[in-house]
């Protein structure tokens, strides 16, 4: 299979990167971020969630975020939604795309979320029918796809029934994430061989985790499979919850720079996406976790 | 074409690693080093560098190095001889296998060496004929194949030339340099399809920086090429001499890791491996540079 010629970035760092930071940072440092990487050429960034502060703190003021940021038309801003009261609260803050998230993984749902795979897929059940009343579009996220911190081993097959109810209920896109980042190329492929047995190729998209480094290997094994989706993290923001100081989500910067290479187009600017995340990494007074982002900033 | 069944790992930390961090290390750290290294199941170890220690205070010592490791029979240890004096030296020392190394850049080899590329070439005519007489391999190093810091763009005509020079004045193996790290998996695989219109690809090697995060992604598409020896510098040892805090030489503990999730079998063991780097980076008092590692020991 030939490489895509284009490949779509959806940036996940001002959620899933701020949300696992351990300090919470203001509206106002939110709100610069999203504009700073409105202005990159990103055409999807994922802008917060609407759970309970109580629960996660770093998320709070999702919607002043929404409600502050200068919307740039080409550009969409998601906000997750883990259950209808957020879901709610995301439609008053004038979200018009969200995103739901279940686990390939009982053990992981069960620690997670504290109920089944199949509880939580009813959860979004009202979700995605207010959705549909307003015309609104859901991305779904299964997690555990290569492994889980609970079960070890998740066989793909599992991977594709997820993925399949999360379409089967409406969303129109599912991400397939590597929570743990322990997956490796050959994986990664037959991974996407097997789910790609149900799901259009084009319906999919790849969320790699650099905890082991093996994010962008994984990525260019999934372009070789015919992925053109890629979630990433500016600065790679976010780090890894199963494992304190280690990598999370892979670095858009380090994503981009590789598909640059491939000649493959983004429409993002490398200097902008760099400089955006530099200045968030000064605000989080934290070591930029992009590769390329220190290679070109100390050159 | 099938991925190798095994891959050879060449571990260059001792030399190239050490040799670019800024902290000189105790003869005693290094034989430890190497030692541990021994310990891993690697078999081949490039212990240091004959070179005049005002040139590079990092490599004194060598000769002692090699008089007080513990020898395993499985292993090669190899020195690095820029010049028949370090030739001379090292076999004095009682070493059995020598590199040497050439650049694919014309800029390159004068900035760096002093001397064009053929000039350098003519310098390791003696070495050649030497080790041959004392029926020593050795191996030769094409740097900047990817790139250079001064030049750019590197043909991979060029690098097929200079190795064919290497390869034809007696070296065994080429292993080819991505000395910038600026290389991505398409040009990787463009680069050792070129070469191996010209030499076999068994008889050639990767060495990647991870500079810019590609090293991992570059190694797979040269596995992907049929290539199956890889140099890498256990703990990531050595950073970038063009950009200050940058990433150098590609970490073993993360190539190994690799390697295990895809099923290439190498004979090294990863936590042994980890641990021998993680006590050389508190030796050098320097964060430890594998993320697996980072992941593995903060778990």
């Amino acid at each position: 299979m030939p490489l895509p010629e284009k490949v779509r970035l959806v940036e996940v760092g001002p959620r899933d990167g701020l949300q696992n930071e351990s300090n919470p940072i203001s509206v106002a440092d939110k709100v610069r971020l999203v504009d700073e990487l409105s202005a990159t050429g990103l055409s999807y960034i994922e802008v917060g969630s609407f759970v309970s502060p109580k629960w996660v703190p770093q998320m709070a003021g999702s919607g002043d975020v929404f409600a502050n940021i200068q919307r740039n038309d080409k550009v969409t801003y998601a906000a997750l939604t883990p259950n209808f009261r957020g879901f709610e609260d995301a439609l008053a803050a004038g979200v018009r795309e969200v995103a739901v998230f279940a686990s390939a993984s009982e053990a992981f749902s069960q620690r997670n979320i504290n109920c089944s795979i199949n509880e939580s897929l009813e959860r979004f059940a009202p979700i995605m029918e207010a959705a549909r009343l307003h015309g609104m579009q859901v991305r779904g996220y299964v997690s555990c796809v290569l492994g889980c911190p609970y079960d070890g081993k998740v066989a793909p097959a599992q991977v594709a029934a997820v993925a399949n109810e999360l379409l089967a209920m409406g969303c129109y896109e599912i991400s397939l994430g590597d929570t743990i980042g322990v997956g490796t190329p050959t994986k990664t492929r037959e991974l996407f061989d097997v789910v790609a047995g149900r799901i259009a190729r084009g319906k999919l998209a790849g969320h790699f985790h650099d905890t082991y480094g093996q994010a962008l290997a994984n990525i260019y094994a999934s372009l070789l499979e015919g992925i053109h989706v890629f979630d990433s993290s500016v600065a790679g923001l976010g780090g890894c919850p199963y494992a304190k100081g280690a990598s999370g989500n892979v670095a858009s910067e380090d994503v981009l720079y590789m598909l640059d290479g491939l000649g493959i187009e983004t429409g993002v600017d490398l200097d902008r996406l760099i400089n955006a995340g530099q200045r968030i990494c000064q605000v989080l007074g934290k070591t930029n976790g992009s590769r390329v982002a220190k290679a070109r900033l100390s050159a």
